[in-house]
């Protein structure tokens, strides 16, 4: 299907900077973008800028079959490196506000991380020293490929050029203090997983209905489906843009359903040497070593 | 003195793209940068990655007199437009927490604004029709020239390039809406003027003894000194960089002094018309006017 597409950033064997690419297959090979379009930017906050221009050269690259490179020569990066916003929602699922006792919210509980918490969807999740309580969200992630603001809820979907597979890993003691200001415990450095692609919309036949899962050393935690969002995509763009201005490479974690540690009883919390698994339907699995 | 400067971003008379500048004297008129060393960036924060090199050739740049422009030939952006991270503290001064009846906090507290706040230190304050409490809140802004992590106190003033003024702008009404996530209501489009200059730590005798000033159509609401800041600079940077990696063009605003139109009696806010000034010594001066 025409745009179709699982947009990916990765390091060749050789190491140089991240170069934009293309899966040829979810887990296949890559095709190496910037060495099939040499004008391409490197960065695919950039590359995003250029809208549907950009897809179609993409879509070219894939279609030449040139410019292979066997998935094994590569290390996968989080498909967006540098977006201006990392937006966060809290208590997005209902089987969630259950767990914990919390009221579904009536609005969207919008939170962030800095972008400097993105890694990669094979690289490790860093315990920090600070906490003892770090715990695993799996999470849809939309990524905007149109500025807008006041976007109507009818509208929004083209403003979203694609879907990701996130961990929103939090530390809950930190949660709770810092004023109650989520934002220290969910942005400790590696605090965001992301990837493997960036599979453009064109390729997801529903983003509401798509099953997503987590699990611990093989161990199921969260298994549910993006059907039960509270707030589906199009309504959280449009109320997020009544505040802000969304732009090319923003990413919007969608929240989490049940299964975390932290409600669990007794509570589980991430520890060294976990291996972390986040799935969604269509979009692939990340995989993260606790170190 | 050596390394003393006032950096700026600013669009010439005929338009085009921002540009890299440098104040001869507060006030006074720029020397076009990007002009003087045509291999040096066009972006602050990729300026401020070249660490003391770049700031060698803007000394240079200065001292030759060359690539003057009038001041009244310009318009001011924001020093930095496009930081990775806009870091944030609330409750850090010891006036701002009695006029809340709030406890002096015992650890600082965090929060963010979205890059997409920023707005220059002379642009308009659009006031949202969804916020009727919009207010104004004076900051000292330090803004981060050197990557770090877990930074030591003692170490932390070298990773400050330097200082400028901000206004953390904030509506009222949503800092209680939104789970009590601050985030919102403190990251409207154009909530962060900042400016006049990215004023560097050479310039500036002693950044805990500043009088810091705000007043809404000429009459003096905020009056403090950096002096009462509850967590200075260094602590607040050590502070920051046990949970994130600081990295070149972050900004961190230092929280405000009391006088906010919050917690006056009765409350005053910001409307249309409005002319908000916020003066810092030997930093400079912005002005925006409400909208």
């Amino acid at each position: 299907m025409r745009g179709a597409l699982r947009l990916v950033r990765f390091r060749g064997a050789a190491g140089g900077g991240p170069r934009l690419g293309l899966e040829e297959a979810p887990g296949g090979d890559l095709v190496d973008l910037n060495a099939a379009e040499p004008a391409l930017p490197l960065s695919m906050r950039e590359f995003l800028e250029l809208g549907p221009r950009g897809l179609e050269l993409a879509q070219r690259a894939l279609e030449s079959g040139q410019h292979r490179v066997a998935r094994g020569a590569t290390r996968l990066l989080a498909p967006v490196g540098d977006p201006e916003k990392l937006i966060c929602v809290g208590l997005n699922y209902r089987d969630h506000c259950e767990e914990q006792g919390a009221r579904v919210p009536k609005e969207p509980i919008i939170f962030s991380k800095f972008p400097s918490a993105i890694t990669g969807p094979f690289d490790d999740i860093v315990l920090p020293q600070d906490s003892t309580e770090v715990d695993w969200e799996v999470e849809l992630a939309a990524v905007i490929g149109k500025r807008g603001r006041h976007i109507e809820e009818s509208a929004a979907l083209e403003h979203v050029v694609g879907f990701t597979v996130a961990n929103d890993v939090s530390a809950r003691d930190w949660q709770l203090r810092n004023g109650r200001q989520w934002l220290l415990g969910k942005t400790f450095d590696t605090f965001c997983p992301l990837g493997p692609a960036l599979v453009t919309r064109e390729a997801v036949k529903d983003p509401h209905n798509l099953w997503i899962r987590c699990s611990i050393n093989g161990r199921p935690m969260q298994d549910s489906s993006t059907h039960h969002l509270v707030f589906g995509v199009p309504a959280l763009i449009a109320w997020v843009s009544r505040f802000v201005t969304l732009v090319p490479g923003d990413i919007l974690l969608t929240g989490t359903p049940a299964g975390v540690g932290f409600f669990r009883k007794p509570p589980v919390f991430l520890k060294p040497g976990d291996e972390v698994q986040c799935e969604i339907e269509e979009l692939g699995t990340i995989c993260n070593r606790v170190v």
